[in-house]
């Protein structure tokens, strides 16, 4: 460890070219000659009484989230919570839209805001590998970047290395895999995807973790939960920069005792929250349901939870009802452009003939952009013509559906009516007429495409560890 | 002719089921019901005085739209203008957005009034196939299916039947066709264009033409102007809503005989503007500015000219100064699509290695949304990751600096400097890296695809007429 543990000078270069212009440099410099200087008092205290510490050194502490929790729900586990970052507050539970190559797709930042977006989420594999996380740094970071001043999360990039990519080989030191635009090799080590996110410089950054596939016999998920383990320590010990939130993910695939091993080691290396990996990728709902409902429990109180790649309104409202306060799912985005819309009545599928005349909005009970000023029957007319306008007009009404929906879950909250409000909110998801019959959650398709997490042929897994 | 030019009794349904809820509900049934009036009392005289017309009834001179010529260039036939439509105002010279079906591609109207949009086209052809004319007049009309209350014109189809049709059959009654959409069979006549165009409602709309391919002989062309005139006639005689200002089109090819005759007839006929057609079509730039110079002079001072799908914005302040008040181009909005973008120093293609860094925005002159907030090196990587977003933030630039460009020709003419204005424009069009060596229009790509109005194999025409 030692001297390398103290970050480089601050120069204007470190900080990105494009800082210079911004608003922002004068803080971020500020920010980082603090983080230098309490580096350095480490270092020289660590010369004078010894180093005691392993890993994660102290002036991590000095991180800038802060989470709030405001209120406790008196029948349920949900919490009513306020998450501050370097970029400013987002309110828990909260929903992010996934914005995979530094944008969410179809929208612009402004139209983010407008519909009550808080936090976003961007993907690392992707922007590692265009435009490349070197030059995202040297244009003043992925926030500047992509016009986006608010929260931003970044994942590790290893769960898009699965689901992308058919040859993936994971060791004890990390993920190899061929890009999926030019076939180049690359790898992704703990110490890479800290490096990339740092470089990125999204608010709260995510451990690389082995995602658990589904099934798996309880060897292979110990297996997998090793690497995890392993990877979790590696990237607590090289993160640096102060104004990142750094994340653990628990995996242990559908196995109690895992899962349960998985957060003790976790908190044992203490994180800024944790999340709940490995879920969603072809287990059924209930199964979803009880890993969720053993998991958190488990998780330290004041920290938030992040359950990755969750879901439908249903699974959010159940997964915020055992205590979780943070979501992320690319369903709005990716069903809005296959002209799949939200509405509190279930599904409507947009391209049906029954709409070609119709002239109300997609959900008379919306205040979206699009509902307030398109009919379902242009919105067909513009989808069946393949239009670029169909993607936004869509997208713009599914995010804000989901915003609402969890605007509406805080504000229950607030008002002591949560378990009132969720009960209204299923009796009325069942009468759109697009929905599928038989179907309890009214907004998950019968036959969905390929499950979520369902990844290629199984990654090689070498050195299984001890 | 007799009691069929009386229009249907005005009813709710015929007024589209979609006004009853909009504010314009009234207005449009005072208009209907004058309409109708009119027509009765016409009826009636001819009844009594026998019927001394062959077309035109004389109800059609209520027509909303009004021309006004605020200045007249000292240097050049320029002329400053402002029309008055049933749905406002628009300022010439003037460019039209091009919302092929129904929508400004990657654009809301919103974003098109912020960019100063005051008029956009649409296209019948289109329209008519999909979701069909009948539907958007059920609908209350194509402004309020595309959420547009501003001043629309739409083209009468003949242009798309050619240039998107390989079996096109032309004969005296009109243009037969198959859809490029199912192959079904059509037939536009003139007086099924001006149903079309009456159905979608559009504040301008245009006679049907038979664009004169490039090359063609003189009797071709003669033969092909015989169609346009024939039709011209028909269109008049059969369009009612004297809400909407009927254009006819000056054919003839080449030949300045045959323009001038073009001119004649047409100015006998009497319509509310005129635009010149048939040229972008192939023939040099000397060549159309030749056409263009020639015809303007014989077309009445005091009613808008239109010049059909011109161009560059060289193009447009040459024919500006000629006296030509509106335009639409595709070039705009289509380059924007393909990453070229237009700046005061010429063409800029996005996707070019040396933009990978460049944090700059795409022209500094420029105060448009993306401008404002986006660098090269994004709008680059949006572009390389075929990102929606590139198409909108692409088409906002493009479009805004076209109507930028309108907007200094307008100022300039105000503050009489127009030719200043102009000389400067030339002078500073050169410089941008990417423009094409040896072009003399800074705006132009020297190998562009396939010319916009080069047709399909040359349609069949029958029954040559006399």
């Amino acid at each position: 460890m030692g001297g390398s543990q103290i970050p480089p000078l601050p120069s204007r270069e470190g900080l990105g070219e494009g800082d210079k212009k911004g608003n922002s440099y004068s803080i971020k410099l500020f920010h980082e000659v603090l983080r230098y200087c309490s580096a350095a008092l480490l270092q020289f205290m660590k010369g004078l009484f010894g180093d005691r510490r392993t890993a994660a050194p102290s002036y991590r502490r000095t991180v800038f989230m802060q989470f709030e929790i405001l209120k406790s729900d008196k029948n349920s586990s949900a919490r009513l919570g306020k998450c501050h970052t370097a970029h400013g507050v987002f309110h828990t539970p909260a929903f992010m839209a996934v914005g995979t190559q530094g944008t969410v797709k179809a929208l612009t930042p402004e139209d983010l805001r407008e519909m009550g977006a808080e936090i976003i989420l961007s993907n690392t594999y992707h922007l590692y590998l265009r435009p490349g996380h070197e030059r995202i740094r040297r244009l003043g970071g992925l926030h500047r970047f992509m016009h986006w001043d608010y929260p931003l999360l970044t994942d590790s990039g290893g769960f898009q290395v699965f689901s992308l990519n058919s040859l993936v080989k994971i060791s004890e030191e990390g993920v190899q895999f061929q890009s999926h635009l030019d076939g180049s090799r690359h790898e992704i080590t703990p110490e890479k995807t800290v490096e990339i996110q740092e470089a990125l410089g999204a608010d709260i950054i995510m451990c690389l973790d082995d995602c658990t596939p589904y099934p798996a016999s309880h060897e292979e998920a110990e297996r997998s939960l090793e690497f995890t383990l392993n990877w979790s320590q590696r990237c607590k010990g090289s993160h640096h920069r102060g104004d990142q939130a750094l994340f653990g993910i628990v995996q242990g695939g559908m196995y109690p005792d895992l899962r349960n091993r998985s957060v003790e080691a976790l908190r044992e290396m203490g994180f800024d929250g944790y999340a709940i990996g490995g879920l969603s990728v072809g287990e059924s709902k209930e199964k979803m349901v009880e890993v969720v409902s053993q998991t958190v429990p488990l998780l330290p109180p004041d920290q938030p939870r992040y359950l990755m790649g969750v879901g439908t309104p249903f699974d959010i409202v159940q997964a915020v009802q055992q205590g979780v306060d943070m979501f992320d799912c690319v369903l709005p985005t990716r069903n809005a452009r296959n002209g799949m819309l939200f509405t509190r009545a279930g599904r409507l599928v947009i391209k049906n003939a029954r709409y070609a005349d119709d002239e109300g909005p997609i959900d008379p009970g919306c205040f979206c952009y699009t509902c307030r000023n398109y009919s379902r029957a242009y919105l067909r007319h513009l989808y069946l013509a393949e239009e670029i306008l169909a993607m936004r007009l869509n997208t713009i009404h599914n995010l804000r559906f989901y915003l609402t929906f969890m605007g509406e879950i805080r504000q229950a909250m607030a008002e002591d009516r949560l378990k009132e409000w969720v009960k209204t909110c299923y009796d009325q998801g069942a009468s759109e007429e697009d929905n599928d019959p038989g179907q309890l959650d009214p907004w998950r398709a019968s036959s969905p495409k390929k499950p979520a997490g369902k990844r290629n042929p199984a990654p090689v897994r070498t050195a299984p560890m001890k």
